[in-house]
C-alpha cells in the first residue's frame, strides 16, 4: 500500500501539509533503543532552513512528539508513533488551485484519482511537508546505523548549473551537513546561492542533484533481483517529492564505458576483499559489496513557482491562467539531502537489522 | 521477498542459469484470457536474438511451457505458473570463479550472502538468463494492456557513445522492434555495430541507454508515495541485471532547469486535458496524468568478458588474475530493449486490473 | 508486519495502554467519505460499557480525533489517522508484574521477545485497550459495508456454561446490539449477568463465545487458499486479545456429520441461487456464496484477576504468589462483540472495495 | 495475494488438480541446506494412503522434482522450486459440474468469482491435491526445525462421533505417524475404520478432527497482533481445504472456564520458566511461552460425495438432482494429518529463521 514500505522495518507515513497534524509509524524497531532527540531535531533542522533566505519561509517546529512506541522513554517493541502538529497551516483560499490545477504539481493528478476530493491545501499528501515525517523516521535509523558503524554522507552535487566537486566513488565522505548550503567546494557555494535567489526573484525555481554515500556496510546484504539494495532505495527515494533520477556509482556515465572500464577489480587491502575502484556503487546483484554505496538523485525545479502559468479550469474545461500568490519556495535541493539520507538510512536499517 | 512483486498482481521468478529450470508465477491476471503464444515468442525472440553476432551465442528456444493456471487454453483464476527448460546449460567448469569472482559481476557479493553456497554456474540467480521468464510475463501483460488501448515502446538511446534519436516526450513513438538493432535512426546502426564488434574483437562489452514509452494509460492511475509508478517502475527495473540508472521525463536534465523551463502547462485537446510538453514524463506525485510515461534505463556493459582481469582468491586470501573462457556477450542493451517493456508492461498493468 | 494488515485496505494499529496515545492508520478508503462520527461514538460505546457493574470501570471517552486523511470533513485519499488519548492511564507501581508476570497474560512471553523493554503498564501493546482503535475503524468499515447493503450482526453465545439461543445459520439475524447483555433469548440474560456478578466477587473472571454474522454480501468475494475470506477473519480476530479459537458455519460440529448432512443442496430463491441450509458459514473454498457469513470466535476468561496467583519472579528466578491490586474486568466478553464486528467488517470491507 | 504466504520465507503454490503439474516456490530458506528427500517422500506418503480402503484410490507418486533453488544437491539461496507432475489426472467430463455444483464444494463459489472460467476438473485449485506441494514445502520446514531440535506431532481426535484420546496439552505427545490411522488409543482405531468404510459403502463421507501438537519451541516468538503465532497458523490451516475451525489450548472449552481455571502458573523446572498446565496451548499474546504449541482443526466431511445430490442447473437456472461418478474419498481427514503439520511447520519456520 502506497504509504507504507519495508520489509523488516515498516515505516507508514500519514499527513497532508494542513492536516491537524502529519506523523509516521516505525514497526520492526528492536526494543530498549533511547532515541536521541537532540540529534534528531538537528537532523530536522537541516530540513527546514527556517530563516534562511534560499529557502520557505514557513517556520515549522518540527518536533516530533512520540505518543506511542516508548516505555521509559526506550522502544519498548510496539510501534512507534510520532505526531508533528501543523501549527503553521495557512487557512488561505485554495479555491484557484483546486480548479486549476499548478503546472508540474500533483494537484490534477490527485484530483483525477480521488475524484475531486484530493486535500488541494498545500498540496494535500503530495506537499513536501510529509518529508517532515520521513526525516524524523531516517534519524532514528541512523542512530540505530551508527551504532553498527554505519555512516550516511551527502552533499549537494548541483544546483542549476553549478556543480560541486563529485564524491569520490572509494571516498573518503566529507561531511558538510553543518554548512548553509551542503557543498564540499566552498568556491560554489556562492555561485548556488545567486543562482536560487535569482530564481527567487524573477518568481521562478532551479532544480539540482543530491549525491548520498554510506559507509561501514559490510558485504552481503541486500535481496536479490526485485528487493535488492538498489531496488529498496529506488522505491523509497522515488517517494520524495520531485525526484525524477536515480543512479548508482558511475550510473549514467556507466553506459557509455567499456566494460574493463566499469569493471572494478577485486583486491585485499589490511586483509579485507575490497574493489580498487567503486563504478559499482558499493553494489551487485543488488547486494551490497562492503564498497560505500553511492547514489545520486536528481529532483525537478519546485513546480509550484509565482509566475503566471498556463492551466486549465476544470470545471469550465476551458484554458487560462493561474496565479500563485504567497510565499513559495525557489529551491527544495537544500531541504532534500536530508531526505535522501532518511531514505537512504530508512532502506539499509531494513536489512541490518 | 525478494523475488516477488506487485501489489493486484504479483510476479514471482524462479530458477538459475543453469537449473533444470527457469520460470514464473503470475497470480492475479483476470480469467478467461486466452494467451497469444505466437506473439509470446516473437517477443521472447526480441530478447534472444540467437544467431546474431551481436550478442551471446547461447540458444535458447525459450518456448515456455504453461503447467499451470490454465483450462481449456484460457486464464481460469488460479495462478499461472509457466518453465523454460535449459536446455543449453554447459556443464563447465566454474570452480575458478567460484574461487575467484568476476570484477563487476555478483559472484563475490553471492558468495558472501550465501556463505559460499550460491550458485556458481552460469551465474546462477544473478544471471541474465532470468530475464526470459520475465519477458514472457511481460509478454502476457503486453497483451492485456494492448486489449485495454495501452502500448509500450523502446528503443535503444545510446550504446557506447554513440546516441540514437530521442523520443519526443509528447510522442509520437515509433516502433522499431522489428528491426536488427532497434533504433529510430538507421544511420547510427552501423556506428553501434561497429562499436559492439569492436568490443567484441578485443574480448570486451560496452554499455548502452534504453529508452521506454507507454501510451494509453488514462489520467489517475498510481498510489501516492512509495506506490507511485515511478517508484513501482524502478523497483522492477532494478531487478533486470545491469541496471544502474533510472530517470523519467526529462529526468537529470530536468534538475538543471528552471520551473518555468520544466513545469508542462495544461492544455486542452479534443475536449482532453494534456499537458503541451512532457517534462514530467507522464507522472506527477507517482500518479500518471494522461500523458505518455517515458523513462530512460541507464545499463553497464557486461560485466563479463574474457579479458584477464585482476582478482582475489578466496580461499587464499591473494591478489591473482582471472581469464574466463568460452562465449561472452559483448553487448546486454539489445536484449535489455525487451527486458524494459517487460518490467514496464508488468508495473503498469498492476494499476490497471 | 505484525500491526497492519489487509490487502486493498491496510490497517495499522499503534499505542500501548498507558502510551500518550493509541491510534490506527486506515490506508485504501474512496475518497469522498463522510465519516458518521455520531455512529462511530454509538458503536464504540458499545466496546466501553463506562458504568456497567458487568465490566472494568476505567472510563474513556473513547472519542477517536482524526488529525489526517481528511478534507473539509470527508476522506481525501490520504491514509486516515486517528488518535484516542489515553487520559485515563494510572500512574500506578507496575513494577511487581513486570518481576512477577500475570498468569495468562502476555506479560512473561512480551518480557522474553522484547528482553525486558517491553511496556508493562496496564498491559502494554498487548492491552484489551487496543481494541478501541480497532473498533474506531471497523465502526468505519461497518459504515462502508452498510452503503453497500452489507450488515454486520453480533451476539454473546455464551458466557461461562450459559448458552443464548444461537442464530439461525441461514437467518434472519436479530439485532441485539441495543441491550446491555447483547443475547438474543432476554431469559439468558439475568444467568449471564449473575455470572459475571458471582466471579467478580470472587476475584475470577469469565469467558464466553461471540457469535457473528455478515448479511448482504453477494457471491465470489475472497481469494483461494491462504487468502480467502476465512484466511482474513481469522487472522484479524486471533489478533483481538483473548481469542482462542474460531469457527465457520457449523464448525467443530461439522467434524462428526456425514458429507450428506453437512452439504448445503443448492436451490433457487426468486431468480437467486441459494442453499437451502448453511452449515457452510457462507463461504466455500475461501470464497462467499452470497449466504450469510456467520462464525463463532471463544474467548477465554480474563486472565488479570485480583485473587492471588502463583508465578515466578523474573529477578530471582523463584516461585512466589502474585496479587494485583485494583480493578479488573470480570468478563471481557461484553466488550468483545464489537471487537468482533469491526474484524469481520474490515476484513470483508478489504474485498469489496 | 492469494496463493502466497509468509514473511521471512514465502511460500507460493500453484496448480490444479488436472494441470500439467502442480508445486510450490519457497523463497529464503537459508543457502547450504541438504534436503532430506527420502524423509520427504516419507512424510508425502502419510498425504497419499495409495491403496488403503480408507481414503481416494488415485493414485499419486507425489515425487517432488526439484526444477530450481539446488546447487550441487544444497539450498543455493535461489528460489526453491518443485513440481509434481500430474499422471494419473483423469480426462473424464466435467461439463455436469460445470453446469451443477457440487453442494459444499467450491464449484458454484469459483464460477461466479472467476465468470464461469474456473477450471471445474476434479476441482481446479480448490481441489485437495493442491495440498501435495504444501506437504512438499512443509516436509523441508519440519527438517530445518527438527535441526533446531523442534518437532511436530500430531493424531486424529476425533472421526465422526469417535474420539481419540486426546493430547495432554503439556505433552508428552506420541509420535503416531507410523500407524495406517494416526491414532493414539488403538482401540478407537476399528471404530474410525467401521466409521469410514460405512460411510462410503453409503456413498457419503465423514469429517474429524486434527490436533497437533509443536515441541522445541523457545519463549518469545511471535509478533504481537495481527502476526502472532495463532494468526499465522489459522491463515495457513484454513487454507487447507475443508477446514472450518481452529482452537488453540483449551480453546472453545476456555470459553466456559473461570480465570482461575485457565490461567496457567508459572513455576520453575530444571531452571527453566514454564506453566503447570497448558490451557494457553504455548502462545500468549500472539508469543511463544515455551510451553508446546497444540492446536486442534475442524475438518468437514468430504464434501464430494457418489450419493445423488440436489442442486441447480447454472445454465437453465433450474433446480436439479447431481450425481458424481468414480471414486470419492471418504474421509480425508487421514490426508489431512500430514497437511496440518505441514501448514504448522511452515508457520513457525516463519519466526525461527
Amino acid at each position: 500500500m502506497s504509504n507504507i514500505t519495508g520489509n523488516r522495518i515498516k515505516l507508514g507515513i500519514f499527513g497532508q501539509s494542513h492536516s491537524r497534524a502529519i506523523g509516521f509509524t516505525l514497526e520492526g524497531l528492536p526494543a530498549g533503543i533511547r532515541i536521541d532527540m537532540e540529534r534528531l531535531k538537528a537532523f530536522m533542522q537541516r530540513r527546514a532552513p527556517g530563516n534562511s533566505p534560499l529557502a520557505t519561509q514557513r517556520k515549522e517546529a518540527d518536533e516530533p512528539e512520540f505518543i506511542a512506541g516508548l516505555a521509559d522513554g526506550l522502544t519498548c517493541g510496539a510501534p512507534l508513533t510520532a505526531l508533528i502538529w501543523n501549527k503553521d497551516a495557512h487557512s488561505k483560499d485554495y479555491s484557484n488551485i483546486k480548479d486549476m490545477p499548478r503546472p508540474g504539481h500533483a494537484d490534477y493528478t490527485a484530483s483525477v484519482k480521488y475524484g475531486g476530493y484530493n486535500d488541494i491545501a498545500g498540496g494535500g499528501q503530495f506537499s513536501g511537508r510529509l518529508t517532515a515525517p520521513l526525516c524524523a523516521a531516517g534519524a532514528i535509523a541512523l542512530q540505530l546505523l551508527e551504532e553498527r558503524g554505519i555512516r550516511v554522507f551527502s552533499h549537494i552535487y548541483s544546483i542549476a548549473d553549478v556543480k560541486d566537486t563529485p564524491y569520490p566513488l572509494t571516498g573518503p565522505f566529507e561531511d558538510v551537513s553543518g554548512k548553509e548550503l551542503p557543498v564540499i567546494d566552498n568556491d560554489v557555494m556562492n555561485k548556488m546561492q545567486e543562482r536560487i535567489l535569482k530564481a527567487k526573484e524573477e518568481l521562478d525555481s532551479v532544480g539540482g542533484i543530491v549525491e548520498c554515500a554510506v559507509t561501514g556496510v559490510g558485504a552481503g546484504l541486500g535481496d536479490p533481483m526485485f528487493d535488492g539494495i538498489e531496488n529498496t532505495i529506488a522505491r523509497m527515494v522515488f517517494g520524495v517529492p520531485a525526484v525524477k533520477g536515480l543512479e548508482f556509482g558511475r550510473g549514467f556515465e556507466a553506459a557509455s564505458l567499456r566494460g574493463s572500464e566499469n569493471n572494478d577489480e577485486f583486491c585485499i587491502e589490511e586483509g579485507v576483499i575490497k574493489t580498487r575502484t567503486n563504478n559499482h556503487g558499493g553494489i551487485l546483484g543488488g547486494i551490497t559489496s562492503g564498497m560505500p554505496i553511492v547514489f545520486r538523485t536528481a529532483f525537478k525545479p519546485t513546480s509550484s513557482i509565482a509566475r503566471p502559468q498556463k492551466s486549465v479550469s476544470l470545471s469550465k474545461m476551458e484554458e487560462g491562467v493561474l496565479e500563485i500568490k504567497g510565499r513559495h519556495d525557489p529551491c527544495i535541493v537544500i531541504r532534500a539531502v536530508p531526505c535522501v539520507e532518511a531514505a537512504a538510512a530508512l532502506s539499509i536499517l531494513d536489512y541490518v537489522l
